[in-house]
């Protein structure tokens, strides 16, 4: 194998590609890239077998072949190239690296040991824009379990596409996330659960900066992303994933109007005495025109208000400070509009005048202490 | 106590002063800031037993008074405060904070408890211009041992003060740096060695922005840094110091001119394949008109030239790579003067046409596998 290419778009793939390369797994051949070399073009390839991306680049291809290098050696050196051109030759499994003055001779391992990537051929098709795919992703995936939770279909984020409708939901056992957006679609509906590290992973190859779109090829077990003239594909999750829309209670005795800032403010302000999440709750009191936020812990107490403008009940509820600023944080708007349904039934944020985001906070309990 | 202040000055402030509180010993009195208010000031202290800063900022006092509080959650609180004004007041050893409508109740510390600060009275006072130290510094202070090292005195940097001038001195075991400029000083010559911690500390206090100057009181254990309204003060490090002009050879068969950006470049181009900084030096060959670098490990080898231009001795000599580049880095001219004596003479690295700066650097033993 031998090729000439620009050092600077090798390295643009090259750092791209290793996001795909385990750095648990200390197999060789799974520590490196799959570099294949066609007749004019370059094939890099990282995977870990869960989740992998593929990049195809134009190159000077004096001879075709294939290789694995080790990511990281391969994305230094490239990296650190200061001539505009590099060339790769190969010669059995040792490795050439010429650029300008500089020559490197590393070891390659056999492309014959590298495994073969799932394959989808006959999957869905579904396009959507890069920019509203990546705030639907924004307001979901922080509701998405990790991995230390107990059921591993909650750690991925769920797709449903039917009816001319995409809608995004992350749940984790204590909130839920669910945004929808109109986008046309004809086909069978469509169900299924993408790993949070997959989600993370392409959104890092998102360009928002320009009107592009991603194409998604959906299959039984496996998901490819096509993001330009990337594709990552990645399994799927299985598992009975929860009936959200049989979670969000549909009795409001108490509906709050309030600023996303102001309110994020007033909760951030009790963090400082707040030792633990899981035992310290945050004790909203909404009352009237104004939200009474307090807190205790070994450290200190803490009370602040901020305006808020409530109907119905005068209702007392607990939260973790850390569920309800994540939800207030990936609300979009300047207001939202918070319902609830007394101290023990989850806490439902959401526009004002639209249903586009729902986010659920289940509430924590209170003791009679402040 | 009761006192009313600014918010943002007091959270500047406690932010600096944080910086002496001890995160390793978990000394509740050692872990918070005093507080002290006299009749129109307030003095911050922070102190862990070898490092001190304390600060005095005018407040409106109420009634004077002394507690000492956390020093987390004293800066967590006062970061987080959206009013322009916070009151802070204590009622036996509970604190209350209160700014806008946000109120803080913590429990304090009797000021009794806190540790007394060590005195310098009678120091030799020595004042420097903030840019020049701060520049005198950053030329010296990566020579420093770090806690590893086995001398205590070498993870200190030495000042040196006589005759008008001033001299810093770093130095681990395998390097060396020296600084020497001109000042105003007509007193006893000095002679002392200030921590590595310190050092790092006090130049975060700099303003290099305006022409400001540093004021040193040093005594026989301790020195004080006065810079703007702070105050820090630190032990002295005690032991015996290499006499660095003895260690700077002063026989040179090879002197090499070299374009210090190039020469940084081409050793930095070796990294990918060296696994190892102690086991695999880089290989140095000064000939003719070009510094050729090699390097070999078990994940490949390297080849690379750049131009030097250099007179007498045809000399291979190798180094550790970080140690050479650290010295390159610390050179703030274009163009440096590599002075070398043979493969197992310690490198000098300098100025081409001054001696404001000395860099030495020890020389590793080459394998014949390269």
């Amino acid at each position: 194998m031998k090729f000439i290419c620009n050092t600077k778009e090798l390295s643009a793939a090259c750092n791209n590609v290793i996001r795909a390369v385990s750095t648990k797994v200390t197999i060789p051949t799974i520590e490196g890239i799959l570099i294949e070399c066609g007749s004019d073009t370059l094939s890099l390839t990282g995977y870990d077998f869960e989740f992998g991306i593929n990049t195809i680049m134009s190159v000077d291809v004096v001879e075709p072949g294939a290789i694995v290098i080790n990511a990281k050696v391969l994305c230094d050196i490239i990296r650190k190239l200061n001539n505009d051109e590099v060339t790769i030759e190969t010669n059995g499994s040792s490795v050439s690296i010429i650029s300008g003055a500089a020559q490197y001779n590393i070891s390659g391992i056999d492309a014959e040991d590298y495994p073969e990537l799932p394959s989808v051929n006959n999957g869905d098709k579904v396009e959507l824009d890069q920019k509203l795919m990546y705030s639907m992703i924004s307001q979901t995936v922080f509701a998405v379990a990790d991995n230390e939770s107990s059921k591993p279909v909650y750690t991925g984020l769920k797709f449903e596409i039917a009816d001319d409708t995409i809608t995004m939901i992350g749940v984790d056992g204590y909130r839920l996330a669910i945004r929808k957006e109109k986008i046309n679609y004809n086909g069978e509906p469509l169900d299924f659960v993408v790993p949070k590290k997959t989600i993370k992973e392409i959104t890092k190859l998102f360009n928002l900066e320009e009107d592009k779109s991603v194409n998604m090829l959906i299959s039984k077990r496996h998901i490819v992303f096509e993001i330009e003239n990337y594709s990552i594909i990645s399994r799927l999750l299985d598992g009975e994933f929860i009936d959200y829309t049989a979670a969000i209670p549909n009795v409001q005795k108490t509906t709050v109007l309030i600023n996303t800032g102001d309110a994020i403010d007033c909760i951030e302000r009790t963090l400082p005495v707040i030792e633990n999440n899981q035992k310290n709750p945050i004790r909203c009191l909404f009352d009237g025109d104004q939200m009474r936020v307090s807190t205790v812990s070994s450290l200190g107490r803490v009370v602040d208000y901020t305006h808020a403008n409530t109907s119905g009940d005068r209702v007392e509820i607990g939260f973790n400070s850390k569920f309800m600023l994540d939800a207030l944080h990936a609300s979009d708007t300047d207001e939202v509009k918070i319902e609830l349904c007394g101290p023990v039934s989850p806490a439902v944020i959401k526009p004002i005048n639209a249903n586009n985001f729902i986010f659920l906070v289940l509430p924590m309990r209170l003791k009679n202490e402040n």
